[in-house]
């Protein structure tokens, strides 16, 4: 949710692009809405056939004009727009912030050429001052006239929803089903802000294949359980969390049931774990992708709230920052984690090296699992509690200096 | 919970120190538990007279051998002595870490002269390690033999419980009861690994006061709830958490109960207060103390569910860093707090100005209030959720590019 006046140096997308899926066009272009001049703030999404549409939403009391806006059209059918802009959250903004939700929906289905209420709107920036329209305005019709599908064209609409992301976040999958074809592609954006409780940032997931509401709203807060929901960057959940699934059937065939649903709730699952990973990966200031496996726990959510609590603590994320396998503060964390457990059963491993077994410190060779973590970007953290079978996969990111220099040292 | 190779640059405690109560006699002294060679790492506090021992402690499920063994003890009679290390937790080691917490306590018993069963005993620095129990014993052994009541000792002793502090803690008061006056005193250390979950840190008060075990528990305990339970630095609940109070009676009279007991109940929750606030003004790294004040909730633990998620959140805390006004972090910090309350009724105050009320943004003089920020130690956070009338306060300290390194480019 930060705006810095410089933005953070670019890396690198991953190669080949993922594909659109049928009936879907796309664009990003520039609005003026984020004060660096060289950046994308606006990002349009088409479906040239009317879709279904699924939401999760951000769970925090303070919601952003959006987050209402969208929460009441979905879950539906008829969806033929998603409207994104960056650099102004459009949070914090009262009734007003509601009329300029509104009236982003206006303008995009006005400069698409679509009903108003087969929009939907997003938002992410800056909390507290309403939505410049205008500058909207500008974005979006720059961007509707460059809808398309090239890779041009994808990169260009993922970067218009990109804040502090140094790069932006693709996936893609395709499954069959009833002897079709079917194509999934997701994108979001992440940075900062970002510990999702039962939604999560801004993504967007869009399929050519045909699925009923009910089922596309049941599928996505499913996987937006084990994905999305299993990610954090510094624990502080936005006003603007927002998962969108659209399904425009463009594909051909008859709105997915049965066994061919559970092969698209797979593709979907893994189209969103890709992009909840990558959102850690590209946390502001990171270094370390954290990928946390809790198991032996009663219940998947008190699996997920222990490795949040191990995700969250700024000693574990400094830790592997520094590359210091401190098993003590990832022990020490579940044990805050206000799960019940016995202590005496945990058993630990760092980047598949046991550290922590039966209550005791286990001799390991330090210097080893530390040139270990040091070596990779990603840091394998698993923990087995011992008192049952569910389990989790969770992301997160490891705290840098880095990280605060983002977000003390610019203006937001 | 940190032993960095060089300790922090220590900070000027502030003078005149607080006086001891009657009866009791302090030192410091050095057994080379901590690798730096210049540092006492040993603290022993003894009572002449057989005192009443009180104790809170972690609620963490993974909770060091010292805590279990004060737990055994407490709440209870005919204490004589407190024997404190820093440089190691003695937490996660098992069935050794109980055997070792015994030997510090007949150590303790041997080189002071009073029964084993009469001293308490608490550890604080590397978890996992065993406890190098000779070295506690050279740094008992030269302790006993300085025990006093000077400033020197009391700094010395104050120092000896010290991890990456970079000054003592000390608080003290005086309250008069049945015609006699009494005094309180109280030392601690804090730094990082503080989260406190109904008991904190290592923290002792004692007072010359007699006060019943059964009084001097709750009394302690309700205390911490509204002091030490309200400080945060990295909201990472330690293993070693412990706070204990001990009152000889050694100025005279019966022991306290009906008023004389509240005026007491007073003047320990202002020494419990000076020492909270000390802690996250010395939190590692920190540049800013947070005063958080939360208020209009239906019940003290929602105020302290609020503050406390307001404190932990590392935007908020980088946006004092950067004396950044920025609003929107600590309004969606407490949305996300999993207190329910009415957006549109929340009033935000910073140093003094407003800066949101009635679901909206507030025009306010951002530069006016960036400054104050940035000339005083210490930020206000004043936020009424407009719910009810129970209120809390909270101390945090800001999060800093100083505390990455502290915990990422040391080895603990």
């Amino acid at each position: 949710m930060t705006n810095p006046t410089t933005p953070p140096a670019d890396t690198p997308v991953r190669l080949p692009l993922p594909k659109l899926p049928i009936g879907y066009r796309l664009a990003g272009a520039r609005g003026g809405l984020k004060r660096h001049a060289t950046r994308e703030d606006v990002c349009l999404l088409v479906s040239d056939h009317p879709a279904t549409a699924a939401g999760v939403y951000t769970t925090n009391l303070v919601f952003a004009a959006p987050v209402a806006f969208d929460r009441s059209r979905t879950p539906g059918e008829g969806f033929r727009a998603v409207a994104i802009n960056s650099g102004n959250a459009n949070a914090c903004t009262g009734s007003r912030g509601l009329d300029d939700a509104r009236s982003m929906a206006a303008l995009t289905a006005a400069a698409v050429g679509v009903p108003e209420s087969s929009v939907l709107v997003m938002s992410t920036g800056i909390i507290g001052e309403f939505l410049p329209i205008e500058k909207v305005r500008t974005g979006i019709d720059a961007a509707a006239v460059r809808l398309g599908t090239s890779d041009e064209a994808i990169l260009t609409a993922a970067r218009g929803m990109m804040t502090t992301d140094t790069r932006p976040k693709l996936s893609g999958s395709k499954f069959s089903a009833g002897g079709r074809s079917y194509t999934l592609f997701g994108m979001a954006k992440g940075a900062a802000m970002i510990g999702p409780r039962l939604a999560t940032m801004l993504g967007v997931v869009v399929t050519d294949a045909a699925i009923r509401p009910a089922d596309a709203q049941t599928l996505l807060r499913e996987a937006a359980e084990k994905t999305f929901n299993c990610v954090a960057v510094d624990g502080h959940t936005s006003t603007n969390d927002t998962v969108l699934l659209l399904a425009n059937g463009a594909a051909g065939g008859e709105p997915l049931a049965g066994a061919d649903l559970d092969r698209f709730a797979v593709a979907l699952a893994e189209a969103c774990e890709a992009l909840a990973r990558e959102i850690a990966d590209d946390g502001e200031g990171a270094t370390h992708v954290l990928r946390i496996e809790v198991g032996g726990c009663s219940t998947r959510d008190a699996a997920r709230q222990i490795a949040r609590t191990i995700a969250d603590s700024p000693l574990v994320k400094t830790a592997i920052h520094g590359a210091d396998p401190n098993w003590g503060r990832i022990v020490s964390a579940a044990g805050y984690s206000g799960i019940r457990f016995d202590p005496e059963r945990l058993v630990l491993r760092l980047n598949g090296t046991l550290l922590f077994r039966e209550g005791q410190p286990v001799s390991f060779d330090a210097d080893a699992v530390s040139a270990s973590i040091r070596d990779q970007r990603e840091t394998l953290i698993e923990l087995d509690v011992g008192s049952g079978t569910e389990s989790i996969r969770f992301f997160s990111s490891d705290l840098t200096a880095e990280y605060v220099h983002l977000n003390a040292d610019y203006h937001t």
